[in-house]
This record gives structure tokens, C-alpha cells and sequence, in this order.
């Protein structure tokens, strides 16, 4: 174990993958494996990149990763795929061959599956940039749908959050829907060589006029072809001002206390959670159960006799 | 309080949107009000319809009210729609509009904005379906978008679950990767009256050989027009299909047994989270808290310190 820490401090990207595996997969000791990392951490700046499916986010990412590679710098992504784990592997395929031609890149892509993550997401997420972040990567992208109470928390909880809409289809509405224009820092519109692009910036534009400016900072506007590569320096630009702009505030140390407040909150909460579902093994909570099946209790009450034990 | 029950138990839709709205807000005495509903659920069929984004749902579970309307039975819906509660009141216009003209008409519309619920989404909707249960919906449709770990839980818990996918676009493939092939009792083909509607069927044929049917029911697929009603009332008789496979195997009360299970669990977990939040306002937490941001001790330490107390 102390082996795989080294390794992983060092930056090698199998160890990278086997740690992961092992936070994804709750193997026995993942959590010692996390807790040595902890002190390591700190360093890296998390970027959200969130939108509608099909709105181009992964050949975003891609290309923003590409043009990070290019300079000689180093990213670490991690996407969050609406997969099941019994479906993943084949749908991924694309993905994993982009991780297998970047393994000595500097570039390290981890796709996690959305479902079937004991205690959920919401918790796996934060672990698993903990790692990239420990292994030294300087920049840590987050890619997820932005759909989804779940997946639009974590996205929010990052540094900087991009979201990513189309020219047409209504797309800022459904940004706008979603909530994601409360959490927006950054808004892209990719694919904005297509017919739309203009009004599509201008229904944005109004909608952050209804917003109120978050100390000072009016999400900007960044025009993308993703395919092409064209926009990818200017939204680094922008998350660069972004990032600037966080630190001249003191909004970074703000967000960051906020989001370690909401880790140790859920840390403490899944524990319980564990002691609940023990719980709910037990001789006890089958007959309560059937009493709430047969309607002679509610669940409520069940809880608390439960509880009171 | 009791009269609030009564009103509802006589399906008022008025008591039954005051009753919802106190369980969104959580307003004291919202536990004591569904408690005392529990006794007098049981009764409905719980149908939950998903699919992507701009899938058609909202026209779909429209016009599926509107079908038994038309023969003068009742339909109970709940919408969750990804609105933040601060933007969602406009958005959700609509959706109001057809709640009012459908006051009087055995037709009750709710929609439930998917953030800002305390104690989160996976444990209100139960709690909206248990009130229109006890007003005496026998069909209450839980509509929910396809994508986010929370949003296909809920949507699986129901008794007969919908998936709706699109024609072309590579939809059925989507469905796959959301994890929506194992949730699905039957598939509609909405807008299937574009190109591509036979290639889609082909798609998800494909993916069903490669599933195991589960007690012997082959999700059906059906072809609809929700736009102009074509395809309703084969539907509705799919539903009913299956709804008597659900009750010929006995996978009714075994479904069922599981939702009541997971539905304590989740309450008794959340009686937990409440105290780990509680603990969180605390001197002690905060305390920890800094020492974790100082990277002196890593959160899970600093949860187990807490515990401990």
C-alpha cells in the first residue's frame, strides 16, 4: 500500500488507476489509501464542465486536455458517465483509448460510472480528485451532465464551472432550467459555427442581466467549435481570469472551506448511513417493516422506535 | 390539521397542493400529516415515465392524463422537472396552466423542483405519491428526466416504469449508457412518426436479446405521437399488460417490499444526517474542520474524532 502511494505521488498513471478502482470499488483499506493522500492535496485547481448531453462536453474536454498537453503542462480528468456499471465498459471504449495514447502525456482521463457507487457519487467524486490533485496534477477537469440533482452539486462545488450549451434547441433555457446558471462561471457555446450562436449568446446575456454579479465577476461568454479546436485558448484565458479573479477576492478560500465543510458533513453522514444499513439487516427492522407493509405503522414511527433503541 | 386530511382523503385538489407544498418546505407538523396518510395508501399504481431531455415526456404524460380523463377516470401526476426552486416558477408555466384547467377534472399535475429539497428528492417523491395515494389517484405517473443518479432510482421504484426514447439521434444507445435498459418495463418510440423510428426499434430489439428477461417479461415496445394522441391507448393497455404480469408472478409485492425497505432506510439514514448536521454547527466540527483545511488530519479521521463523542 505504502508502494502504491509512492507510485501514485510520483505521478504514475497505473497507480492513478488502481487507486481510483479501489475508492470505486470500496476495496477494504481505499480509506487509509485516501486518508494518507489528504496532506498532499491543495494544489490543484478543479474546473467543472457541465452541460445537456450531447452539447460536446468530452471533445471539449479533450481538446482543452490537448492544448494543455501541448505546452508541456499536465491535466487530469475525471468524467462522470451516466453508464451503468453493467453497460460501461463498451460505451467508454472511445474514452479509454483517449487514456491509453495519453498514458505518457501528462494527460490522465477516468471515467466513473454514475450508478452503483456505494454511498453515491457525491462522495466518490471528491476522492477521486483528491487523488489527481495528490499525484500533482495542476489543473483537474470535472466532466458531468448536468442533469441531475447529484451531478449538479458536484459540478458546483468545483473552483471553476463551465457550462457548456449549443447555438438553438432552446439551450440556454434549459440551462437556465437546471440550475445551472446559478452555478455558471464561465458559459460556452460550442458548436458556435452553427445558425443560432448569436441569438443563443444573447439569450444568455439577458438572463445574467437578471442575475446579480457574485462579487463582482459576470460570468463571460466564450465562443467554441470544439471539433475544430478553435476558442479552446481563450476559455483557458477565461478560466485563468476566473481563477485570478478567486484569488483577489478571497472567494477561493471561501469556496474551498464551503466544499471541505460539505465532505466531512457527508463523511459523517454515510458513516451513519452504514450504522443504518446495518441497522436495517437486523431481526428488528424486518418486523417493523412488515408492520408498515400491512399499514400499521407509518415509516416515520418505524424510524424513531427504531432509532430509540 | 385533521381537516387539512379530510379535505384531501376527499381528494380536494387544493388540500392536496397545500399538503405537497408543506412536505417541499418541510413545514412543522408535514411528518405528523403523512403519517397519518400511511394508513390509507396502498392502493395506487405507481407509473414512473423517463427518458432524455426534449424526449416528449411532459407532452406524453399530458396526454396519458388527458386518455383516462376522457373516460372519467382519475390520474395523479408528479412532475420533477431540473428546476432550481429560484427560476422555476415561470418555467413551470405551462405545466400550471393545464394543473388549473384540469382542477375540476380528476386531473392533479404537481411538479417538484429537483434542488433544494432538504433531505434531498429521493425522499419526497415517496412522500408526494404516498399523498395522492391517499386522496385516491388509482394512477399516479412520476415523471422524471433519465439522467442523474437519483432521478433513474426514483423512476425504477415504480411499479410499471416508461422509457421514452426518440427517433435516430442514437437514442436507444443513450438509454443504454444511462443505465435506463434495466430499469425499463416497457419502451415507447415517442415522435414516431420521423425518420429512423425503425432502425430505433431495431436498436433497443438488439440490446433486449442481449437482457435477460426478468420473471419472464419482455419489456414491449410502443410507437407513439404523444403530440396528436397516436399510440395513447395501446400504451395504457401495455401498462395494464404488465401490470397483471406484476400481480400473476407475484413481483407486485415483492417490488413493493423493496420500495418500503429502501424508503425506511432512507428515512432512518436521514434522522441520522439531521444529527450529523446538527453536529456540524458545532464548535467541535469546526474546530476539525480547520485542521483538516490545514491538512493536519484528513476528513476521515476527523469524522471518526467526531463519532467517537
Amino acid at each position: 500500500m505504502t508502494e502504491l502511494v509512492d507510485d501514485l505521488l510520483d505521478g504514475d498513471h497505473r497507480a492513478l488507476a488502481r487507486t481510483i478502482s479501489l475508492i470505486e470499488d470500496r476495496t477494504p483499506g481505499y480509506r487509509d489509501l485516501v486518508s494518507q493522500l489528504h496532506e498532499h492535496t491543495g494544489h490543484a485547481d478543479v474546473i467543472g464542465i457541465t452541460g445537456s448531453p450531447g452539447a460536446g462536453k468530452s471533445t471539449l474536454v479533450d481538446k482543452m486536455a490537448e492544448a494543455y498537453r501541448d505546452r508541456g503542462l499536465t491535466v487530469g480528468v475525471i468524467a462522470i458517465d451516466p453508464s451503468s456499471p453493467f453497460t460501461g465498459g463498451a460505451i467508454l471504449g472511445d474514452r479509454i483509448r483517449m487514456q491509453e495514447h495519453a498514458l505518457d502525456d501528462g494527460v490522465f482521463i477516468r471515467s466513473m460510472a454514475t450508478r452503483g457507487h456505494l454511498g453515491g457519487l457525491a462522495l466518490a467524486t471528491p476522492q477521486a480528485v483528491r487523488v489527481l490533485d495528490a499525484a500533482g496534477f495542476p489543473w483537474v477537469l470535472v466532466e458531468t451532465v448536468g442533469v441531475g440533482q447529484v451531478e449538479v452539486e458536484i459540478v458546483g462545488a468545483a473552483d471553476t464551472t463551465v457550462v457548456v450549451v449549443n447555438p438553438g434547441w432552446g439551450d440556454a433555457v434549459q440551462a437556465n432550467k437546471a440550475g445551472l446558471m446559478e452555478i455558471a462561471d464561465v458559459f460556452v457555446i460550442n458548436k458556435a459555427d452553427r445558425p443560432g450562436a448569436a441569438e443563443t449568446r444573447r439569450d444568455l446575456d439577458a438572463m445574467l442581466d437578471l442575475t446579480a454579479a457574485v462579487e463582482g465577476w459576470r460570468p463571460p461568454i466564450v465562443d467554441v467549435v470544439a471539433t475544430e479546436g478553435t476558442g479552446i485558448a481563450e476559455l483557458w484565458d477565461t478560466i485563468g481570469a476566473h481563477r485570478a479573479h478567486l484569488e483577489s477576492t478571497g472567494e477561493l478560500g471561501r469556496r474551498r472551506g464551503q466544499r471541505a465543510r460539505e465532505e466531512l458533513t457527508r463523511i459523517v453522514a454515510e458513516r451513519l448511513l452504514m450504522k443504518a444499513r446495518r441497522s436495517s439487516e437486523g431481526d428488528r427492522f424486518d418486523a417493523l417493516l412488515d408492520r408498515v407493509e400491512a399499514r400499521s405503522i407509518d415509516p416515520w414511527t418505524a424510524a424513531d422506535e427504531l432509532l430509540d433503541r
